[in-house]
């Protein structure tokens, strides 16, 4: 595989869906340089459906009145060719939400059409070195279909479960306190979705053992409070979650592209090759390490039987998916 | 003036209004550290009314999802005494919004009520070196009516007029390119309102000369163009300015506690002593240099006739936001 460019004059990352909630939200971060670093320019181009291209100049004109040194330009489109042509990195977070009524086999197969057609432009006009991070749900079956039927080189792509690994992190961290999460990896395995696998132990070996206490929490509660998080905070806002979404979107991209420098992070990627008894074909959530564009599977993790249960519960979701999607 | 202390373990930052756009796009910005720098823990309050206390839940949710380590901890409440108890800094966003049919006395005298009791809570409960940054409109008179009613230092009181500096920032690049906009200073006086005055000239003596179109541009069209630019955000995204009013507010306190390194930015604070002939008694927008809490009039500003007339109108209509707001 080979490394992302470091010396890229201006970087052009591409944004589907930049007119909802969470493009709001992370567009600004990536023009403040939290994404490619405080020295990377940056070009924004950012797409949406025709009738968001008012709301669309909207985010623009705010983007420039922010007098941001590293925002070289921002151009908005619906055309899918002009958002990537040239673009070093895309952020796909448009896709056809489930509607009331809808079949789960239409909403994969809708959402199929579009990531497939995404999926050869990108092949056919971004730059051969751009990353692809799916956000748009089912994120894992639609950053395969972009990867498969755009022809994409697969280590190009990935799917976003950092957010439930930040959110294991967060957890960890209220419940163990700063020296109890000491050396406690959190890792997020299998499908963004509520088969996910919230994990605490399998990379945990050099932290101190969990009381009792903390274990039942952790073999308990904690699974489903990461697996529903999303459900709670849209409940309590009335609205998803938008800022949480733009910083795990930030982080993912910062590390698979800057370095991980050694921290090991959750990311859903290509599942051939991995260590760990997952089928090929899948894109699953792994934990990885990370440097200049290029991830690795991280060795190590011991699972016990219920977390092999849960995997292949996640797994079993994926492949059904897959062939909805009509893989 | 005493400087902000600069060895504070945690800052605690309350926020009122918090559960409006602005706080949803200015919380993740203090938490990943761009308002106190990279070192600086900090603490949020989050104030709201008592019927917003489950959006500033999932608020809170999600500012923990995002796993920051300079994150001390997020409290949030509908009480003031617990929003400003020891508080270190504060950016009031929370105001009482012009409804229709209402008459703009009313709308002052609503504000004058809430700012006055803030000022009070502020003074007995905030740290003594509290700095306080006034965002919801009339942001200019609520500062003087917090300031003088709530009796605080008033070199600790200041409104917002940054966002309307960063728009004629970014206009002023967008017009005269990098090289054109080297040294020409961006000035904003007085009210944060349709009588501000957007300068490009009374501090660029340092700066090529305008060519004649670029000084007709300037001189012209510019000046509605910041003047209304808050409307036409709202115009085109049917809601207003959020990320840029959160990158705006980052900027002022910034700058103001860290320090703008010689570079001048415009705060709207007490108008006593400045050197440009602007009454005292007024929370008025001047071009400033700050260092550790303490700003300073940035002196040598050479005043046209057409700015000297523009900032008399300003100064007018504060005079009348004040006697309108009963003080």
């Amino acid at each position: 595989m080979a490394a992302f460019p470091s010396n890229l004059p201006v970087l052009t990352v591409a944004i589907t869906g930049a007119a909802g909630q969470i493009g709001y939200s992370l567009a600004p971060l990536i023009a403040q340089g939290l994404m490619f670093g405080p020295h990377q320019k940056v070009a924004l181009r950012l797409l949406d459906l025709g009738t968001a291209q008012d709301a669309l100049s909207g985010v623009r004109m705010e983007l420039l009145d922010c007098a941001l040194p590293l925002l070289h330009s921002v151009d908005i489109t619906a055309d899918p060719h002009v958002a990537f042509t040239g673009a070093d990195a895309a952020v796909l977070c448009g896709a056809f939400p489930r509607r009331p009524g809808m079949e789960r086999q239409d909403l994969l197969l809708t959402n199929a059409g579009i990531f497939k057609q995404q999926g050869r432009v990108i092949r056919d006009a971004a730059a051969a070195h751009c990353r692809v991070l799916v956000v748009g749900n089912p994120a894992n079956t639609n950053a395969l279909i972009l990867a498969t039927s755009g022809g994409l080189n697969p280590a190009h792509v990935s799917a976003l479960t950092r957010l439930d690994h930040n959110r294991a992190v967060g957890l960890i961290a209220a419940r163990l306190g700063p020296t109890g999460a000491a050396h406690r990896q959190a890792v997020i395995w299998g499908n963004h979705s509520a088969t996910q696998v919230p994990d605490v132990e399998s990379l945990s070996s050099a932290a101190a053992p969990l009381s009792a206490d903390d274990a039942a929490y952790f073999h308990g509660e904690f699974i489903p409070q990461v697996q529903q998080r999303g459900a709670e905070v849209m409940k309590l806002r009335g609205l998803s979650s938008a800022l949480s979404a733009a910083k795990a979107i930030v982080d993912h991209m910062r590390d698979w592209i800057l370095g991980s420098e050694g921290r090991v992070v959750s990311m859903a990627v290509p599942s051939a090759g991995n260590p760990y008894g997952v089928p090929a074909g899948l894109i699953y959530s792994f934990p990885v390490t990370c440097a200049a564009g290029v991830w690795h599977f991280a060795p190590g993790a011991v699972l016990t039987e219920d977390i092999k249960r849960r995997m292949d519960a996640s797994t079993a979701e994926l492949v059904e998916e897959r062939t909805l999607a009509g893989l």
